[in-house]
């Protein structure tokens, strides 16, 4: 099991987080399921989830967006078209079934009973747990879009494997994202349109906001030039809050991202003028917010500050 | 790819699984993802299901249960403490991530690009799709329980290995269960004094309910023994529907199940007694419900009965 952090040397980043994990574990908002960035959680972790999450929605209300849901595991097919796994690799996870008949079950049991390992006698389902939570909407828009464009409103689960003692890094997320399909300008617009309103939700949870230019966690030596292509191309910003404090760079728990023509190329999507689409994204982390909330004000939401509290409708 | 239906011979329950989908996805309730059993869901689909899931927790009530969310996924030391793979290996879905470098990144790539599988560059992560969203919760209750037992409130995701082109019969779906872990008699009076309220819920929705004896689809030649067995013994009850009217049997839509003390042993879980613990789960199958009520009303649910409508909050 690779762990991200090192287990040796413990830096005052590391004591922040495995304090505030303890803090969670403790407090039973989280649960230890035994491997690191899985959690089970409980009823106060839940309620002020569902809180961020109905605040996030309502901020977004005017967009009118079509509501899509997606299961968390996706058709190899169009995990294929988003070239994830060229950018990406060491995140992404592939599934695999079992598909013998009864001997190559007692086959597998054999070798289960002298304690090998048994995933050999699996074969690849042509399915993948989805990274990123819009992926399938493209696949599903194609040839030309209307006029004014199309908004859709997408919450899913994400998978990303980095197993992690960092509580704010979890394997297995939800993000809410609000994604636009349309023209250069408009795609632009919604994007750069939202950050304001975005900043003013989350300040108003309480939480100290940055919103800075960041880039996606390209894989290897030419993914740290895309990442840097990505920051001075200003595709994407992040809203980035101090879980811990000075011991680390702030945590990013939202993004406002532009994707150009990336999906619109890619997915054959065309504007009413025949041109490619283009599209954007925001993106609200949810368990990322509402950990942030716990680290910020504690883990009993009912003596949270009372601006707070009426801004999350607690 | 498996399909378990067959695709050359048409019987009349295949013509109406294949009628339903049609309708779902003409009538854009559903969304086909291209791949047997997994859709998007769009936001009439999201508006039955959350009322749906409403009245269930509303049922249930009294119960005052410790709210547990799990993620999708589960570390594989706990899967394998329930045994799973031994009687169900054929639903099982095993996961695989990148572990290499550089190097071998630019080999999986060349070896796309051939147009070869690259699912062989990955390695087990030790993680499983989670089968049943009640298997982590034995896994957290150590040692001996309070002498009154203990209840749980779970909601999470399903994964099972089964493409179909029925739609009552998806690959990745939500159940919402009621666990308790208790007595033998404290989980046996869990079990069948919750049957008359889980019926007249569902009947309550303008569904035709029957309870029968079921069986768990246990994999192989000792499999229908052990299938046989669970119905002698009673463990298994199903509300079913039927969705296909003559064409098929009634399909389950939720269940009621004593585990005796099978979680117990395997978890070394003991009662205030100092006796194995046992333990029952009442489910409902969220995205059964809800297709059943598209097909027993019809895909507008503006025009549903007006009683039905009361009964979900519409």
């Amino acid at each position: 099991m690779t762990i991200t952090e090192p287990t040796t040397v413990s830096t005052a980043l590391d004591r922040a987080r495995a304090a505030l994990r303890a803090t969670l574990l403790e407090d039973r908002v989280l649960i230890d399921l035994g491997s690191p960035g899985l959690y089970g959680r409980t009823g106060v972790f839940e309620h002020v989830y569902a809180a961020v999450d109905t605040a996030a929605v309502r901020s977004m209300a005017d967009l009118q967006s079509s509501v899509l849901r997606f299961p968390p595991v996706e058709p190899l097919a169009a995990f294929e078209r988003t070239d994830y796994i060229a950018s990406f690799p060491d995140l992404a996870a592939s599934i695999s079934a079992f598909t013998g008949d009864d001997r190559a079950h007692r086959a597998l049991l054999a070798a289960r009973e002298r304690g090998e390992r048994w995933e050999s006698f699996l074969e690849p389902a042509d399915l993948m747990l989805a990274p990123a939570v819009c992926h399938p909407v493209y696949g599903l828009v194609t040839g030309t879009i209307p006029q004014q464009g199309l908004w859709f409103d997408i919450v899913g689960d994400s998978f990303r494997r980095e197993p992690s003692l960092d509580p704010m890094r979890l394997q297995a997320f939800h993000m809410h994202e609000f994604v636009h399909i349309g023209t250069p300008d408009s795609a632009k617009e919604h994007r750069d349109g939202r950050i304001p309103a975005m900043r003013s939700l989350l300040e108003g949870f309480g939480l100290e906001i940055d919103v800075v230019p960041a880039n996606d966690p390209f894989f290897g030596r030419v993914g740290k030039i895309l990442a840097r292509n990505q920051v001075e191309a200003s595709l994407k910003y992040e809203f980035v809050t101090p879980v811990y404090g000075d011991a680390g760079e702030a945590t990013a728990i939202s993004s406002a991202n532009l994707h150009e023509d990336h999906f619109g190329t890619s997915f054959s999507i065309t504007t009413a003028d025949g041109e490619t689409a283009h599209s954007a994204c925001l993106a609200f982390g949810l368990e990322r917010i509402t950990i942030a909330l716990f680290a910020a004000h504690g883990t009993d939401p009912a003596s949270w500050p009372a601006d707070v509290r009426r801004a999350l409708a607690l």
